[in-house]
């Protein structure tokens, strides 16, 4: 029961200071996320009321179900862009079905968590690797900051990839709408400015640290007010500037997700991508924030609680969601010391959603356009290209990769590219393993490379450490590789191959090994192994190999050498 | 040169000996060739000419650009199947279509196989592992004998499934013409009965080894010579016995494929498939010809020489090629010392397709179907499910895998999962390591297994050592557990990861490591690393990771232990 409902845990020792604590986290972030979940579903090509639906049943689902104590739940800038790649390849925006197709994402994603996190397959989020991720995070804030340029020209151009919205943009530049492309300009200039300079001025104007926080926080709030104003008082609405008009005053509503079978089929994939994206992102934001006060993450409950949520989402009129970095950071820095904090803001969100809603009817699409920009510029971090050229040009490679066919052909196949590439570079990385030839380092019972150390080594004897596991890319290599090192020296009568760097021998690889002990057989060359780990050993003692073998298996390559070097008359040579 | 034309290195030194030998070689190969040929065109849905075709050009090429001696390149049963299914997908059987089919895929084979072996991406291969292999050909030859069933019944079925020809046979099986089931199933006993018992009953006789095996090299020429002069003597093509017919009665013609882009990008998938199938199959064959003669092959020059080889088929009529098993080993066992073997093989089948054709206008297609299972059924080999099952699961489910898919959905699906298969199951390995906790092995300066060996170990050191390259796969994987092991003993002060085992550190898992140090300095914890590998140290020179590392690099980790140890007031406990 605890795995499952880790609230039961927290419940039990709630105290009268975590419950003030966690009040008071829910009422900054609240006031951060209505502005922020209005802009995310505008980015998801949804209605605003969308955004706010999407953070407040997933919040509390996530609150029962998860194991970070501070990670906030809701719409993202990435898996918005996501959706709205996906859903727009299925309807039109503004549609009743975009909304339903939407739903169905969320349906499709919560569904594909739940089942990973009872299956405890969470390990699949490993297939992205760091360089991947980043470059993928990286490309997709170019994306979005991009697809608002649109909102803040106030010309109607669309498209998924950075060549079609720069096209787009390009043939509706005439078009553009001064005034809204001034309320864009200077709500963006405004967010700039409240996140660079705003915390330090007002420190120098004596502020204390926790109301200066908090002012810099609702920053979108005031250029929010401010624009609103504005539209309302010069009726800006008939100088064509876009505005949000009526959002529904309701609590969410039910819905039901479309589950016809060319709609789910046709959505599938896309929601298990933003099921893996949301599920890493979410994963380390909470994972990060649990270290700073050293609590555990369970991976496989935290899919629980995504899946939960993400459920929460499909039936309440949301979209995909998951743990936002932002929000889950505000959320710890106000001090949230339970899952309660996010219940506290899913109420505060309600109440929003019921009495504020009229209040942003005059509100422009330009301003939520900045609120995005300003967020999302932050994650774009080009140094991972840096950072991965000095250290290793496949890693480098995939994230150029991803961050190329990102921009260029789509999110979907951005995140797919770099996942195959990474794959197909460690495979072909294992295909040419690195073989040394090893000798004695003089005075220990060590062993290294004769190339790299002063050892002894033995002419007849020839041990070659191999540095890779023994599997199907790489098994025909050794072979290649051992029939050389043979013949080139006539003297050579015993061959070690030390397993310190195998840590598995597949059937492939059994197979070969098969074949060199034949071949060395019929050269009257001895074959040895040495150091072969225990999983190794007890899968070779179940094949042929350790009863056909020509040789001995040696505990230690030291053991093999005094053992071999006293059967042969050679002397030894210091290399 | 040389490389590119091995032809001038044996070439230059041919002998009279070598030519006699070649000679004999080739005429017994011709006797095989003749009725294999007309069958595997069959199988191919290919008119029966263009299996000889097939058998003469290429045969040419690879004797100028092939490395082998005994190689014998021309139709092959699972490369026809795979044509036939993959023509069949983009024109109907007997239409002039489906001909320029099969050259094109001949040609894209070609040329795919040639671009490989100009990059010297022989490597690729690998990816096939051997029990993916061994199950795909034992698949196949179970689909080929079932695919030859319709012409022993004499009934028009098709399907390139299991259950679909199942399905076929079964609704034509009233249709079953009665005379042909006969020559069919008689065909079929001898054939068998030739292959099993021939040469023993021959030897019974006193007749010496060489006649005796040519007697029985040459049974299905036999069984063709039967069954043409049954059908002709007794008029049986109008009881409704399908004969081969008319065969053009000239020497290669000069075709050209059909290079339409929608022919080339239907084609192109199963070209690469039946590319890389093939060359695993024919390299097989030649490194195993070769070691018997201590003869060296070189997979990037093989891959040239099928490359012209298929090239060559596509320009004179032919379809896809490789080097065969059945008739390589034929023309080993024949003696063939030189490619010129197969030159006289080119020049014999040419004569026969100038002067023989006639002679099989009666030849029953029943016949050929017999030839065909006979041959096929050798490549059926079940107890690689055994031998699998036995070593490991992981290899086992592959075979499965590869096997149930080619049999139901199709040989380019049943590849493709079983590579799919062994590449997920090898990173699901992968992504879980065996971590060992390592003691010192008492008198020695070794560290093994705790829980395998009597060893000495130290409460505040913990060693691990990681039996896994360290890659994004398991860098997770690899922090959850330090910090758990970690977490368990208030004592230790210490943690040495002995990286013998880890031949790569890619950048996620360099971040992993630095997280760790992070973390580990947090709690105070020394991290040391010992035994790391030449070319992981270097790479890691090059980060940050060593200057920041809150603990020391080790070369032995017996000099670590002894460092570390000293540095510990506490005992020595033997475990």
């Amino acid at each position: 029961m605890l795995r499952y409902f880790p609230i039961l845990d927290w419940g039990r020792s709630y105290t009268r200071t975590a419950l003030a604590n966690d009040l008071v986290a829910a009422v900054i972030v609240t006031i951060m996320l209505i502005p922020q979940s209005l802009a995310y579903a505008l980015l998801a090509g949804l209605p605003p009321e969308a955004g706010i639906y999407a953070s407040i049943a997933p919040i509390i689902l996530y609150a029962v179900f998860g194991t970070s104590r501070a990670l906030a739940v809701g719409p993202v800038a990435v898996v918005s862009l996501m959706t709205a790649a996906a859903v727009g390849e299925v309807a039109s925006q503004g549609t009743a079905g975009y909304a339903v197709a939407a739903l169905t994402l969320a349906f499709l994603s919560g569904g594909f968590l739940l089942l990973l996190g009872v299956l405890r397959l969470g390990f699949i989020a490993n297939f992205l690797s760091h360089p991947v991720i980043a470059g993928f995070i990286t490309a997709s804030g170019i994306l979005i900051a991009t697809s608002q340029l649109k909102h803040i020209l106030g010309v109607p151009a669309g498209g998924h990839t950075l060549p079609q919205m720069f096209t787009g943009l390009w043939s509706h530049l005439d078009d553009t709408n001064l005034v809204t492309l001034a309320i864009g300009l200077s709500a963006t200039a405004f967010l700039f400015w409240v996140r660079k300079s705003l915390k330090a001025f007002l420190k120098r104007l004596g502020v204390p640290s926790l109301p200066a926080d908090i002012l810099t926080k609702a920053g979108p709030v005031a250029a929010v007010v401010a624009t609103t104003l504005a539209v309302q008082i010069f009726d800006l609405a008939e100088q064509g500037v876009k505005i949000v008009g009526d959002v529904p005053q309701s609590l969410p509503p039910l819905t039901m997700p479309g589950l016809s079978p060319e709609l789910v089929g046709s959505l599938l994939v896309p929601a298990i991508l933003i099921s893996v994206i949301g599920f890493v992102e979410s994963i380390s934001v909470a994972q990060t924030l649990a270290a700073k006060k050293r609590q555990r993450i369970d991976p496989d409950q935290e899919l629980i609680g995504l899946g939960a949520a993400n459920l929460g989402a499909a039936f309440t009129g949301g979209y995909p969601v998951t743990g936002g970095f932002a929000r889950s950071v505000v959320n710890y820095d106000a001090g949230a010391e339970t899952p309660a904090a996010g219940a506290f803001t899913a109420i505060g969100l309600a109440i929003a959603a019921v009495a504020l809603t009229p209040l942003v009817y005059f509100l422009p699409n330009a301003t939520l356009a900045a609120t995005i920009i300003v967020a999302v510029l932050g994650l774009v971090d080009l140094s991972i290209l840096k950072k991965t050229w000095e250290y290793s040009r496949a890693d480098f490679s995939a994230v150029v990769a991803t961050i190329a066919v990102t921009l260029l052909v789509g999110v979907e196949a951005g995140v797919a590219s770099g996942v195959i590439l990474s794959v197909m570079l460690h495979l072909y990385k294992t295909s040419r393993p690195h073989v040394a030839e090893v000798g004695l380092v003089p005075g220990t019972q060590h062993f290294r490379n004769i190339h790299r150390h002063k050892v002894v080594t033995e002419p007849t004897l020839v041990t070659l450490r191999v540095d890779e596991s023994l599997y199907f890319v790489n098994a025909r290599f050794l072979e290649d590789l051992i029939q050389s090192r043979v013949t080139e020296g006539c003297e050579i009568r015993n061959v070690i191959l030390m397993f310190s760097a195998v840590n598995e021998v597949d059937y492939s690889a059994l197979e070969s090994l098969e074949a060199i002990n034949h071949r060395l057989t019929d050269m009257d060359v001895g074959l040895h192994l040495s150091e072969v780990k225990g999983p190794v050993m007890d899968r070779l003692t179940r094949s042929h190999l350790t009863t056909t073998l020509n040789g001995q298996v040696f505990l230690s390559q030291f053991e093999a050498w005094e053992h071999l070097r006293r059967k042969s008359p050679n002397q030894t040579a210091v290399q």
